[in-house]
């Protein structure tokens, strides 16, 4: 099952070369990761107040068609467990109008407590089930 | 030989996790690319102006350490051919008062002209030496 | 009539007070006054590529309530004649759960040709009717 | 006495017209009192932190000049006592080369408890000192 998002550009996301600028598409992706979490009852400003911090710490993006003034788009996330203590997300950023792919992402994630200690939340442990071969 | 800009963290840049969003990094590692591309003569905005885009087409980060409110920090470039096409950067983002890796990256860009065709200017080519091997 | 685009808090505009930063305000109420001009047909970005920039000349934004992580909202735009060569906006930016005031704001604009001279295009003058007190 | 901040544009803070975008600005605005008060000893991050947050309740900006990739400028900042409980900046954007100013702003802040209260920590109050007509 895949979650997904629609957004559209939004003029100051735009650079000097008239496009949105490659910053602004890990906003859009973590974005959806947040959007994805909260529709999954994962609350990332909630677990921040309880300083369990979920961190990203890989990210490879692929960046293929670049969006527009106006473009309307959509974000996808599908979860993927990485590891024991490493969880994954499988993202897509694709324009509306032909279902061209501007970005193609993987995102890697865990989680870490107060003392910086890794710590994965039960909601997350559920989220992104840990199949036998990985564990 | 790596080129290299310091920085500060702006509080604007930190999240309610109280560290620099993820995404904030994505814009130092290419403000440092520019820097290092203007310092070779290079100028991003002017070869725009023309019609010629750089453009980045995949992105690996790691995330290692966060950077907090008012950390000092510096970021590394070093150039490395990838293709007869491609050039790529490897950087680092380093903070200063340990040493300590905040982001470790390869950004990976190609040069498109008006009619959006791999077009890689001289400029460009001298920068990045293609190595035998690659030709 | 009052133009109205309505958005949502994405986590990363929220920063390290753990509500949205100040400076985000900023890029909702422009986003919502060039959703404005495109329902108007004035393109902004068109007009940008002809040489002809909006701009804007002054702000005055009253901040009343912060939004928060997850918080819906919309933005509204009312066009108001400010002067021969100069448009304005009111605008405010509204909490829809309580329809709680979080931002009032007045935008005044201009227009600029490529020699940096007054220039007001014909869509941007009837957008913004001149009264005859004004003329 | 004025307190100043020396910077230099960044690409990405360039929008689809070439120049700086005007919410940047803000960013920078921030960014120069924040630095202010962290010279004077007041620390935002840490009140943030203790649930003391300072927040800005209006602006006045007037953008007199657009400041261009490469452009070096100083922020400017002079602290000025609005009233018993609210603080204020006098603030300008100035480009280095000619000294022109970019931007001419006035920001007015307050500070409030966890509750929301109003409450002006000491180390504020000592920053903006109280002028007998005001008191």
């Amino acid at each position: 099952m895949t979650f997904r998002i629609e957004l559209k550009v939004r003029d100051y996301e735009c650079d000097l070369q008239g496009i949105v600028n490659n910053g602004v598409y890990f906003n859009y992706l973590e974005h959806a990761r947040h959007e994805f979490l909260y529709a999954n009852n994962v609350d990332f400003a909630k677990l921040a107040a309880d300083k369990i911090n979920l961190v990203v710490i890989r990210s490879e993006i692929d960046f293929k068609t670049s969006l527009q003034p106006c473009d309307e788009f959509y974000v996808e996330v599908s979860p993927e467990r990485i590891s024991k203590l490493k969880f994954g997300f499988r993202q897509r950023v694709v324009r509306k109008k032909d279902n061209k792919v501007a970005v193609e992402a993987l995102v890697i994630g865990t989680s870490v407590n107060e003392k910086g200690r890794p710590f994965l939340p039960n909601e997350i442990n559920d989220l992104f089930p840990l199949s036998a071969s990985k564990q």
